[in-house]
């Protein structure tokens, strides 16, 4: 199941960077929900290079095609099948990727794992993959809003060592567009676009943190003892290209308070259970709570830098290796569709689970 | 699925805390490996209650009794199905558990899913739940050892601000049982020690590190694009309780780097090849380069402390609950066994699943 | 997942015929279900050998015991772990099974996967393994009934050439357990019982058919393309020991009939869609349509004779073998309750996919 | 996992008749292996409409695409996507389906079942569907053949009450080739021919048997103890479109026989061991035991004939229906290559599920 991802809304995505296309196979999605291309654009545009000064150039319109699973305009309980043609496939800014690893990327763990790699592009280890995640994602944000009033969000929270100030209980989709780095602290933004402006001249890259956010979700989603709600967060993140690392609610700094520190106190309000702080990011025991959930993702600097590099060639001896044409100097702006997308798909799964265990 | 992990090396634990004990099935261990109890038992003890002055006193002598899959001290290829009988339950000490709620324990979600919960002891969200993990990492651990020449380690990185300082690439296993603290660094363990110590005695708890270790994989384990082995060890990490982040190699402190720091040269030398830092933590593109793996995992303070704290009661009401006789001021010592078992779990499924597509 | 059936009713089965017992872990029950040993014994003495004249006399209780899962006589929604002891090893009646390959039996293909076998009693082999099948089952059948008002039944229809005549429409439990054939039409059973006897005097076995039904299915049950639900049901029986064949409706018969013969024509009446025919079983394109679902399990003669037989020792060399002491004459009585249980499996994880993807 | 099939070779297949077209994802095949759209399209020519005189007309070239997976014409071990455009939909010929169900067709129950259905051309439920099944079905024989030694083949045996005199030992693909009946019995399908023909001027249809083979499997491919190989041999053929049963070796057959009859005696010759009959049909207790693999799968008449039907409409109400224009007389001749397809994905999966566990 290495390309397939959930339970019960089942997600296989396929393709390489320079093959015919990209897509996605959804298994499991409810029917007679209303579903077609224009529902699953927007979000291909906002994962899309070329969309901004800040981000790769590579041009790709990324035109998303359904080609089963509909009928009418309305999904039928079968396979919802997608997918995107490439178009920008450049194999001459490839062609000494041919014969030599880039440091830092998959080009030789997929080597020593299949003993073949699609060079061109990167193959199955661009970052185009990541299209039939952010279409299925969007899939899985319209039923999480339709049936179950749930809302998914994703947001640039720290660029390097700019940190971002925001609210995961009031912050609204619009407050996160309103500029091309995706991060609803305007001042913030404006430093981290210049940041980056700078890592796009220098030809070198720069990483930091997207939050995740969901609201809405009711209390009891999520499977003792292994499918945790956040261990199924964890692993949709760390799936994720160039995630390093992933933590909920008080996460890594919670370490630094005391249990009697750290403890949500429940209250009674009205015939409803809610916590007075959320120190455990809306999950207790693996199980949501009713409270607002939000981790963190922390994304690495992509590795292609403008710069030679020390590597080895696919004879194993040593060289150098110098990246040519373009370069995405930040993979976060881009990264933030992808957290909603693996976010989404992980609670509507959990979404189903919980309703063919418990009923609804 | 929600209480089976792995695709191949598939464990399925079961029980509750204050039932007629907890155990686990194991099926698709490699015929004719040597195994029994005393495979097993070590493990267990270093995950039992009542081991030192820091940890919970309660009274377990957790012995594993293995009722199939073996024969004369042989794996079958059959499930290998472990238990262990509960012995210290006292209701007693959970009466007010019946009624109220614990703050940040998963008394609530637990009810709110299933409209019904073992009150005593937790009972499936108790920490004894993994004395089944441990039971079926210990198998792991052997068959990597064994079969693999894999060596997994952890060990207690920071206890809320002490931090320890260790070498992934050299730590071993006989360092880390030095003390009680299971942190191989003699000095900074003395200090955590007092520190849990003084924690104990007043009645509150703390949180911190604890980071895990593979030495000898070879490049090749692990899945694109979902099951990268990075994704598949956060979900292992985050399905423990009390885990609330997960980061490998670099993790969230690489953010700080740019990419042509960060980047990691690869170098070849007699025909083999390695990296001159490790940044990546081992795992590059999802699957293994052949470097150490190493990653953390944050544990929050522990729910359970000895002061009376706000909370709600079952029929929705505010209240006040203070825990009574015992608490664990630090889950870090006992985690360590149960980080190594997830790993060596997350590890060998791996394994077997690299075997199965490309063929050893 | 190969001793795990089910997707969402999930059961794992555990145990070889003389070790310390045999067992299964449920996992993903629904909470809140009434649920002790009196539910499931029943059915385990149903199975049990020694139960009557006419099947293999092994001295066994076969009592099984709830381990976790539920809370005060209800279902928690964690697994469920249920086993029974094994009694009766008699190592000794085995002797020469540790060095030949008994003809038919699973002896020489075990060893041949995994270069190592559990010879006393046959291990897994041993039809014991159906004990946590028939448990689960129990389970399953009460769900069936209790949630989803189905009933669940099998019988003998056919032992050798005597074939029994029944309806499945209206055939009743009571009706099946008046005799010790568990064939609810009397004079055939009679004639059944007689020659099992025969058989049994003479150191031979017979086979034949049991029918097993499924009434009060809604429309809607089953799953488009592979897990048709006579596809999932064909997996059941054919996993069961000693079946060789399964035909659901018409079956093999109904190849006599051409299309015009063959449709079931649909019918209205107040509302409600039926067929004036039931050649499909109860199943159209792999989902239920309301009506009986009935189907056939061809289970061949048992292999242990007490004859001499030609074989190979485990050295490779032709040798004779003859089975010493009790055997079993025909299995069909006791195969009755793993027919059962198989299908409420199959029914019950059917259940509750439709219940997750398409709302109950 | 509805349209999910296997545990390591994952195949998933989408599409509706009318929609954009059909298609396939194939997850988990091993790497390096020689493969382009020649090794696909001659199994998809084989079950394409319109081949022959005694088939339906529909008119389809079938053009198989691949779209990922490959580079340079060798497999990545990434997704193989592949799929095929629809083109010849003729809505009007169904447009009386969009307000009837026909009968023994599954409109009525994707209907119960969703709510909602595609009804040009039948959608999902269209006999297309398993045009990725055999796309899969093609790459699974060719690693059969080429990586373990394994034939896969099936005929058919038999047509209504015409049966065929095949050797399951000796038969040869070239063999079932010879006539548009698929029948190497050349007497036998003489006469099949004639009664096809006879059934398609009638406007009726006809159904029959057809034998599945598989020579070369070595002792030691299938899991104990649900995933038994003749389980899922069961499991895939009742996926099939129109199958209603199915048997294996002696199969139903065999209850005529006392099992000191029925067994097959080993018999070891040079170091090998072979048994002296097959009756077990080459499986014993789930595993294969390294004789020839045979098993019968019965298909009906298909449902869709000339002739004026009652049925109901989608209001409920009584009413008739004739279809219109052309239809397929037997299902047979297009359901060999589908047979063989099924066959060779239980097949891989198996062989790739032992090197998993047992190592090769």
């Amino acid at each position: 199941m290495a390309n397939t991802f959930g339970q019960l809304f089942r997600v296989t995505t396929w393709g390489e960077s320079h093959g015919a296309g990209v897509g996605v196979v959804i298994d499991g999605c409810p029917p007679r929900l209303p579903l077609t291309e224009a529902d699953i654009q927007p979000d291909l545009d906002r994962r899309r290079p070329g969309q901004s000064k800040i981000v790769t150039p590579r041009k790709e319109a990324d035109r998303v095609q359904i080609l089963s699973g509909t009928f009418e305009g309305q999904t039928l309980g079968t396979p919802i099948s997608m997918w995107v043609q490439n178009e920008d496939a450049r194999p001459e800014a490839y062609a000494e990727m041919a014969t030599k690893f880039r440091p830092s990327h998959a080009d030789y763990t997929y080597f020593a794992k299949f003993g073949i790699r699609a060079w061109p592009g990167g193959g199955r280890t661009s970052a185009r993959e990541t299209i039939g995640r952010v279409a299925a994602g969007a899939v899985a944000k319209k039923i999480l809003r339709q049936r179950f009033g749930v809302e998914v969000l994703a947001y640039v929270k720290q660029v390097q060592c700019l940190l971002a100030h925001v609210d995961p209980d009031t912050v609204e989709a619009r407050h996160i567009e309103t500029n091309i780095a995706r991060c609803p602290d305007a001042a913030a933004a404006k430093k981290m676009i210049r940041l980056i402006e700078r890592m796009r001249q220098a030809g070198d890259t720069v990483g930091g943190i997207v939050e995740g956010v969901a609201r809405g979700v009711p209390a009891g989603w999520g499977e003792p003892v292994f499918d945790r709600l956040e261990a199924d967060l964890a692993k949709a993140m760390l799936s994720l290209p160039a995630s390093k690392g992933f933590d909920i609610g008080s996460g890594f700094a919670g370490i630094l308070l005391t249990g009697s520190q750290h403890n949500d106190p429940f209250r009674a309000k009205g015939g409803k259970i809610h916590t007075s702080t959320n120190r455990s990011g809306g999950i207790q025991g693996g199980i949501s709570n009713g409270q607002t959930i939000y981790f963190r993702v922390a994304f690495k600097p992509v590795a292609t830098v403008m710069r030679e590099q020390a590597t080895v060639d696919i004879q194993f001896r040593n060289t150098t290796l110098k990246a040519r044409g373009r370069h995405d100097p930040c993979v976060l702006p881009r990264a933030v569709p992808m957290v909603e997308a693996m976010t989404a798909l992980v609670l509507v799964d959990h979404a189903l689970r919980h309703q063919a265990q418990c009923g609804g």
